[in-house]
C-alpha cells in the first residue's frame, strides 16, 4: 500500500484519477447507510425481548421486598436494581439512585440542580462565570448540557490513557472550574479506558473549587467486544482513599443492555452526593418506573447472568467492529493520512485523518449516502480546530451494509486527502 | 343531630364524655388504615392488568408510523399518544408533549427551565425575587416545586368556582408574579372544578409579567365519579381568544387511568411555549420510553376506549367516596361543627372543622390508627392559618376499611371540637 505523504505530485495526481471514479461509481449505487449514532441494532434489541415476559399477569407485579411495583413509591428505585448497578459499578447498594430511561436526564438534572441549588455551595448560577473541563474528543451530548447551562467549556486533550493530568491538574487551580466530563471505559468516541495512574490522579485532584465534581460517564462498564476485554479502575473507591470522596458522580444505565429507549438509568455517589441528589428528587416525582426496573431485576437476577448477556451482545457486534477496522487495514496499511482506534469495547471507532479534511470527509460520504457524525461533534461548540477526527459508530447497520459503508468511508478519506495533498502543493 | 355550636356546656360536656368513650374503644382495636394519599386501590389498577399482553414478542414493537419503539428516538412522544392525550385536553396533537412516568416531573422541569432559561424573558433566577399564586387549599406538591426554587408563594382563596379572581386580577399587576398553578377539575383537595367565569378570566388575564404562566395541572381531566360529570371550559381556546395563547401550560397523566408509578404523563401548550420546551428537552434527554407509550397506545385506541375503562374505575371508587360521606352525613347532619365537600371526581373528599381542630383531628387519628393527611399540607409552606381543612383519600382502603376509617374520622372530629369548645368556654 502506498503512503500518500511520501508519493509525488504526479503519483498523487494519478492516484486521485482513480479514486474520483471509484467515487464517481459509488454515486450511482444510490445507497442508503448509517454510521452516525450509537444505536444497537435489531439483533441485539431481540436479545432482551424475553424481559417482556418477565411482568404481568402470570408473573405478578411485586419486587423481593413485596412491594406492588404498578403504585406510587419509591423515589430511588427497587433495591434489585440498586443491587444489580451496585455491582455493574463496584460500589454500595445504598449509593446507588435507580431512576427512569435514560442516564444523560440524570446527567442534565444533576448539572441543573447544581446550576440553582450547588452541590454544598452556592448554586453555580451564583457564582459568575464557571467552567467545565471536557477531555477531547468526546461525547456530544455532554458538552451540549454544559453549553445549554452556558457553562464554558475547555478542552483538554486525551491519549491512549485518558485525559492530559498535567493540564487538568493546573486547570483545576481555577475555582471557576467546577467539573469535568469523563467516559472513561471504552470512550465516545476514542474507544480508550482511562489507565490506573489517570484515575489515580483524578481522583487525587485538589481543586480550588470545593464544589468540583467529575460527572463520570461509564455508559460501557460492561460492554466488551472480547473476552480480556479493559479494566477500569474504581474511581469511588480511589476517590476515598484520596480523601475526596464526594468528586465523582458515576452515571450508567442498561440503554445498551437491554433496550435504549426503554432501559434503566443509575447514577451512583458519596452518601453526602446522594442525599443532596435525593432532596432534590423528592420534589421532581413520586418516583420512577418500577415496573421497568421489576423487568431488568428480574431478567438479571444476577451479575453472572448480566455477563452471559452482553456476551451475546459482543457477538453480534464484533463482526460489525471487525468490518470497519479490516476494511480500514486493508486500505490505509501504511498510509500516514489516517489512524484509526482498535478499540475492546463500547461503540465507537475513532479515525482521524489529515488536518483539515474530517468535515470534507463527511461531506462526501454524505453524498454517496452514507450518513457520518458530523465532524466537529466530539468537541466543545463542535470545533474541532484539527478538523481531522471523526466517529464512526458501526452497531446498527447489519454486517454487508457496514462493508458497502466502510468502502465508502476509506474512498472518502481518499478522496479528502489527495484533494488536500495536491491543494497544498498547488 | 345536634349542633354542638347551639348546646350548653353541661350539654357538651356530656356529649365528650361519651366521645371519649368511644375513642377509647377505638384505640382497643388497634387499626392500621390510611386515608394519606390519592393512591389508587390494586382493584383499580388490576383493571390495566391487560396492557402487558400488548407489547412483546408477540404483538410487536412497532408502532403505527413503524417506529421500533424499543430504539433511540422521539423526543416528544409516539403520535398515538398525542392524539389521545389531544382528546383528552381537546388541544390539537401538535402541541402534546408526551413524556415519561410523571407529570409532575414535567411541572418541575418546566418550572426549573423557566427558573436557569426563562420563558421568553430573562431567566427567572435573573429577576430577583419572584411569586407565584396559589390557590387553596391545594396540592402540597405544587407548592414544594415552588418552595424548592425559592419562589415566594401567596395563597388565593378559593370558593367552590375556583380562585378568588378579584384578588389574582389584582396580585398580577405586579410583575415579580410568574404563574399560578391550577388542579382545575376535581381540585385536590377541595374537589370543585373552576366555573366558566373562572377560566375565560383567568384566561383573560393581563399580567404585568410577560413571562407569567398558568400552571393548569388538569389531572383528573376525565376521572368523573358519576355520568354527569363536571364540565371544564378549555383553557387553551379561552386563552386564544384573548390573544394570551402562551400563557397556559397544561399537564396530564394517565397515574391514574393505568398505573400510578408506570403511567404516561403529558405537557401541551402553545407553539411558541412547546418549541421552547422541547428545545430543553433536546438537551436532557434522547426520548421517552416509547415502549410504555406503546401499551398505552393500544390499550387505548381511541378516547371511548378510554372512557370505557374510566366508568369501570368510577365502579370502584363510587363506593369507596360514598361510604366516607354517608359516615360524615349520618354523625354530623346539621352540627355547624364541621362541613365537606361532595365531589363527582378527582380522589379526594375535602373536610372544614372548627378553626384551631384540624391539627388535633389529625392526631387523634393517627392515635387511633389512622394515617391521614397532614393537616396544613394543602398550604404553600405548610401553614394554614385557621388549621381547619383536612384532605380525605379514599381511593387505596378497601371499603370495609374506609368504613372503619370513616367512623374514626368523625370521632376525631367530635372529640377535637368538643375539646375546643369546652376550653372556650372555661
Amino acid at each position: 500500500m502506498n503512503n500518500y505523504l511520501s508519493m509525488t505530485k504526479e503519483e498523487l495526481q494519478k492516484e486521485f484519477s482513480c479514486v474520483k471514479s471509484d467515487f464517481k461509481h459509488l454515486v450511482t449505487l444510490h445507497l442508503s447507510l448509517d454510521m452516525s449514532r450509537g444505536k444497537p441494532g435489531f439483533d441485539q434489541m431481540n436479545v432482551s425481548n424475553r424481559i417482556f415476559d418477565l411482568v404481568g399477569n402470570d408473573s405478578g407485579f411485586k419486587n423481593r421486598t413485596g412491594t406492588d411495583c404498578r403504585n406510587y413509591g419509591g423515589l430511588d428505585g427497587l433495591v434489585e436494581l440498586k443491587d444489580l448497578f451496585a455491582q455493574i459499578l463496584d460500589v454500595n447498594p445504598d449509593q446507588v439512585i435507580v431512576g427512569g430511561n435514560s442516564s444523560l436526564n440524570m446527567m442534565f438534572d444533576t448539572i441543573a440542580q447544581a446550576m440553582t441549588h450547588g452541590f454544598g455551595e452556592e448554586p453555580w448560577l451564583k457564582q459568575g462565570e464557571i467552567k467545565f473541563l471536557c477531555p477531547v474528543p468526546g461525547y456530544d451530548r455532554h458538552f451540549a448540557i454544559t453549553e445549554y447551562f452556558g457553562i464554558k467549556m475547555i478542552p483538554v486533550e486525551c491519549d491512549e490513557n485518558g485525559p492530559d493530568m498535567d493540564m487538568v491538574e493546573e486547570l483545576v487551580k481555577d475555582s471557576a472550574v467546577k467539573g469535568i466530563w469523563c467516559v472513561p471505559k471504552y470512550s465516545n468516541p476514542s474507544g480508550i479506558t482511562y489507565s490506573d495512574e489517570v484515575v489515580r490522579r483524578l481522583a487525587a485532584l485538589k481543586p480550588a473549587a470545593k464544589d468540583f465534581r467529575i460527572m463520570w460517564d461509564n455508559a460501557y462498564a460492561i460492554h466488551d467486544l472480547y473476552e480480556d476485554g479493559d479494566k477500569l479502575l474504581n474511581i469511588y473507591d480511589e476517590c476515598v482513599k484520596a480523601g475526596n470522596q464526594n468528586l465523582p458522580i458515576i452515571f450508567t444505565s442498561t440503554s445498551k443492555i437491554t433496550f435504549p429507549g426503554a432501559g434503566v438509568a443509575a447514577e451512583a455517589a458519596s452518601p453526602e452526593n446522594v442525599m443532596l441528589l435525593k432532596k432534590r428528587m423528592s420534589f421532581q416525582t413520586i418516583g420512577p418506573d418500577k415496573l421497568n426496573q421489576l423487568r431488568h431485576a428480574r431478567a438479571f437476577e444476577n451479575i453472572d447472568a448480566l455477563k452471559a448477556h452482553m456476551k451475546a451482545h459482543a457477538e453480534i457486534l464484533r463482526p460489525k467492529f471487525e468490518a470497519v477496522l479490516e476494511e480500514l487495514s486493508s486500505q490505509f496499511e501504511g498510509n500516514e493520512i489516517v489512524n484509526w482506534s482498535n478499540p475492546k469495547g463500547g461503540y465507537f471507532i475513532c479515525v482521524s485523518v489529515l488536518n483539515g479534511c474530517a468535515k470534507r470527509v463527511v461531506d462526501l460520504c454524505a453524498q454517496v449516502g452514507l450518513v457520518l457524525t458530523p465532524a466537529g461533534a466530539p468537541f466543545p461548540y463542535g470545533k474541532d480546530e484539527t478538523d481531522s477526527i471523526m466517529r464512526i459508530a458501526p452497531s446498527y447497520p447489519s454486517v454487508d451494509e457496514i462493508k458497502s459503508a466502510s468502502k465508502v468511508l476509506c474512498v472518502a478519506i481518499k478522496y479528502a486527502c489527495l484533494e488536500k495533498l495536491l491543494k497544498d502543493l498547488s
